[in-house]
């Protein structure tokens, strides 16, 4: 079947009422489109399951005052050519208009140690606009399952736990960070990058291997770790560190040990751009 | 087929899902228990339209600090009794466990006018303890129509908005207050009154039917129609009015003057119960 292109929520509940009546499960892949060979490994996830739904919709309110809405990166034909090639069926790309109709007044917040650090200091507003908007788009497409990328582990954690409390019909699963060769995580974002600033970027990833290293030989002192990481990238003068953390994976709250599993979250501003990258501690 | 009583999302849901494979159209009324003619005026319109899911819940979200959540109205069997005889197919008891888990702290809130006058500053967190409340019981139930009575005029609203703005795959039915034959809304905070106190409610209804007079007969001045209810209240020495305000039915924001539809709306201290009511207002 070739891939079908909708704009409204309402073309979308027929799309996936038909897909069910077939007996097949829906597998959802939301992005902001600008697809990359992450997004692509979300759908070859949800794709093993069956019928794949993918919308594509830059959504305003996740940006905060003085970020990169305007700017960050539109090509839907490109999107839509990669989705159908990856065997995507259903690409649900609605304007603003769609998702947020005249008077929209609602919001759904996770609140608590989950939306307090590591990101959200920085982006006020953030996780409230991805909240609502996963919310929204979870109601439209109702989904059996919902794919993430761990390189966006805050969010990650933040939907499981949205979807958890409000009872929602469906599983989240989180997928891999998939890499450049040299270690940079994808991103969209990635795209903003000129070429000296590509190249310095790779200090982040090495950052936290390095650590990931120690921690496999014995270190278990969450502040040599965070040491490590921080001389690691101001080694490197095109890159300033926003933060880096170890957390307990599932409060995200800081950590000054590591006892079983524990994550190093990091955020830094190469240029004018805003790179996040995360990977998992486990003591030996 | 006799009710059926669940106490777990995962039975709700089995047998919801049963009844639909059956065809039906599946129908819900959330009540908080302390079931009254009001509650089986909304199943019997969810009757007609095929399965119907009661839940009796009584949320603690929705209650502020010093109001009657320890009091309030509990015979789970005098309950399941009543629904049972209007032919409620399925009964919702979840205890509070069930609906917020530990480490629970996602909320759904309406922002915006609909949550900013009339009972919202009188019951702090109350609107947002309810939208999080329907929002977990509509993502459980999954109905095609969720049944809400009018007597909780902005409570009303409020979930219509959050389930248009959500993108909720329901449809809202707000179903006529049913009164005493006194006039007197029903409300399962009605046997909280003394034999006086019942006596002296009488009035609020009373005067929100006088002021709906005065539209009929050509009173287009809110501000006139206001000092009619206070006149008729103040005349009860057992009554205290709280608010009473003439609004806009959708956006309920207060109006100074009545063109087409606007509503009355009033809170009462009657002894220590708090009693709301409202009326739709036409000029002619």
């Amino acid at each position: 079947m070739p891939l079908q292109l909708a704009k409204t929520a309402a073309e979308i509940r027929q799309a996936v009422r038909e897909a069910r009546a077939r007996g097949l499960t829906i597998g959802f892949v939301p992005t902001m489109g600008g697809l990359h060979e992450g997004h692509l490994a979300l759908v070859r996830r949800a794709k093993e399951k069956g019928y794949v739904v993918m919308s594509i919709f830059v959504n305003p309110t996740q940006f905060s005052p003085g970020e990169d809405y305007e700017k960050y990166p539109r090509d839907l034909e490109r999107d839509i050519a990669l989705a159908e090639r990856e065997g995507v069926d259903l690409v649900f790309a609605p304007d603003a208009n769609e998702m947020y109709p005249p008077g929209d007044s609602t919001f759904v917040e996770v609140t608590g140690s989950l939306t307090k650090g590591l990101c959200a200091p920085f982006r006020p507003g953030h996780f409230r606009g991805v909240t609502t908007v996963v919310a929204k788009l979870f109601n439209i497409v109702q989904p059996d399952k919902a794919y993430f990328g761990e390189k966006d582990f805050q969010q990650l954690q933040v939907i499981r736990r949205m979807a958890r409390d409000l009872a929602m019909p469906v599983e989240i699963v989180g997928v891999p960070t998939v890499r450049e060769p040299d270690g940079l995580a994808m991103s969209s974002r990635n795209a903003y990058l000129s070429l000296e600033e590509r190249e310095a970027s790779r200090a982040l990833s090495q950052a936290l291997r390095e650590a990931q290293g120690l921690v496999k030989k014995g270190q278990t002192d969450a502040s040599a770790i965070l040491q490590v990481v921080r001389d690691r990238v101001s080694a490197q003068p095109l890159v300033r560190l926003q933060y880096v953390e170890v957390c307990n994976p599932e409060t995200l709250e800081p950590v000054s040990s590591i006892e079983g599993r524990a994550v190093l979250a990091m955020a830094a501003i190469v240029g004018k751009t805003r790179l996040i990258d995360n990977i998992m501690l486990e003591a030996s």
